[in-house]
């Protein structure tokens, strides 16, 4: 059995994430779901997409990587799994492009074969016809999931479109020295698209020149510096402050190595 | 083993679902605790309701529900179980009212026989005797759900009642014309109480008519819509706002098929 | 194979803590980790510490308590495990202060044996090398708490160091009559360092004398009460209010049993 790793923007206060849950273990009884994160802003897919790539190096081979973080669900958008070292089941909306730089996939499926899960054990309501085009988490994307988890071939989900058709953002990673702000975390640190800088080195944002430097504790409170985080990507921090804020950063803002 | 779904409104700041969930291991070993959801506004009986509606017809029969969301703990509300084609274990308080007319219960026990647990492995501090009256969670339910989810009897937990004399919110499903706002969800849309509505239709609330559509995309942004939700209810949205601010949407408001 | 309890203030939105419990699985398979709580106010050490006060009289003996709120990560603070009737996996900056009372170590070492986990399965991105200074659970401390999950003798973890060097908050608990103002909980209950308080005794704390009462319901919404709450610590709370604001408490305020 697969393990499913789970991630979502469906927040805490509804009991989403674990219908997902109940139904893949319904499918795949046994099946081991680890939840990644439910809490992500909604709709944020370049969060998303950062979050995806800050896990995958520490999910195993052959990990179920299930992501729903969906502003389109019940539009046009298409449902997909696709399949690299791991598998990855989602909307088709470039949620995975960060991810897919790590572990590119080879194959891919259009979600169009499995029913959906049914009401069980329930006396029927007159009228009552659960369903509707807007939790394809527990509909759609759980069954698939829940499919692969059970080392069931994914030619069973659908018919096979081109990896090359799949969306990704207009998002890259680089070495530098040019890059922009990837996304934040919720303390409002930026983090870039950049994959490396020179401890000491400088960094140019929004006006400003940062040093690099080893960690927060390096400056004075609420001074502004720049490191390499732990996903390996250079961040733009602020003391116990918001460089979001203090700054005035926002997402696709240049980032240059000096 | 009964795997026991467990919700609440302990919130992610502290502890309380981890020790409900420690004390459900330490009695019944191997158990599989599902975690429903514990973010839910604190004390709403509505929202808990319909939460526990939402999921209900994927949880497994035999299940064993726990729901702690008890504004009157501490006084002299009852604390039960009931069985339907599932277990029920929470205070008597109505929360179970939606999800007992899919599962409704044949028989119902007092919970007053289970010792709570003690604390174990501890060194003793001088005056120190935890227990209290306020976390009938770890002390009340917790012990009723592991006894459940062994499979025990019900009938050890405490004297019978009669399932009639037990709490419910004053809260109808209907296939329409008229129904009532339910409650929210962390977004601002209306759940109501109407099992159906015809697409292309009519809805009337608050003094505005809105058309029955499929989806959110279907609209502009900032338009309202209604729509046939994941759950079988009928719901009201604004595109990417707030349909509870938008237009002044309360609890109870009169909902009406046209 | 011990379970593990894991507590941070990593939040909800990223998944740190996810990706700690995949470590933690890699390194250990098969190994129980159950979260304690990853909402905690970030960087709050007197929060931590009761929440760890609070949970460990009914997690198991053996259990690896692995505790990450670490606001001094990066810097020269030591990085620990202690050994009592329970593992304790952390940094040494007082977090396990108040469970230490409950079950005191008789032996600690420091982290400083066991190799951080690599990127697996992923093709390499040019300058990329993931690592940093500032995601010890991941790196330190995740390794750690498998290691002692599997069985494995602390003694591989590092050089042991003295129980008296362990860093403690200045914090006891009291069976009175006199205590302080010890934390908060997310309704702005005010939790003391008082053991214990005779039920229809009168408690002064900011100037104001205070009932103690079994329970919230017992006085009018808005009022303020004293009650001995579910830890086995005095509390002082507003009914339907926050005590924080309405009565004006900090931390570290005296509290005295009159």
């Amino acid at each position: 059995m697969r393990p499913v790793d789970f991630l979502s923007d469906f927040g805490l206060e509804d009991p989403y994430a674990a219908i997902v849950q109940a139904v893949l273990e319904a499918r795949a009884p046994g099946v081991r779901v680890r939840h990644l994160a439910h809490g992500l802003p909604p709709g944020d897919l370049r969060r998303a997409a950062y979050a995806l790539f800050e896990a995958l190096p520490y999910l195993p081979l052959g990990a179920v990587l299930l992501a729903v973080v969906d502003p389109g669900v019940g539009t046009r958008r298409r449902a997909i799994a696709a399949e690299g070292r791991r598998f990855y089941v989602g909307p088709d909306n470039g949620l995975f492009t960060l991810a897919w730089l790590l572990d590119p996939p080879h194959r891919a499926f259009l979600l169009e074969n499995l029913p959906p899960p049914k009401p069980q054990g329930v006396r029927p309501l007159s009228g009552w016809a659960p369903g509707g085009h807007t939790f394809h988490g527990r509909d759609l994307f759980a069954p698939a999931a829940a499919h692969l988890a059970l080392g069931l071939p994914p030619e069973g989900l659908g018919p096979e479109v081109p990896v090359e058709s799949l969306i990704r953002l207009p998002l890259n990673l680089s070495p530098g020295p040019t890059g922009e702000v990837l996304t934040f975390d919720r303390f409002g640190n930026a983090i870039t698209t950049l994959l490396s800088a020179p401890l000491g080195g400088w960094v140019e944002v929004a006006g400003r020149r940062l040093r690099v430097l080893r960690t927060f504790g390096e400056v004075q409170e609420g001074e502004a510096l720049a490191y390499m985080g732990s996903a390996g990507l250079l961040e733009i921090a602020v003391n116990r402050g918001s460089a979001r804020e203090a700054l005035g950063l926002k997402e696709g803002m240049p980032v240059r190595l000096l």
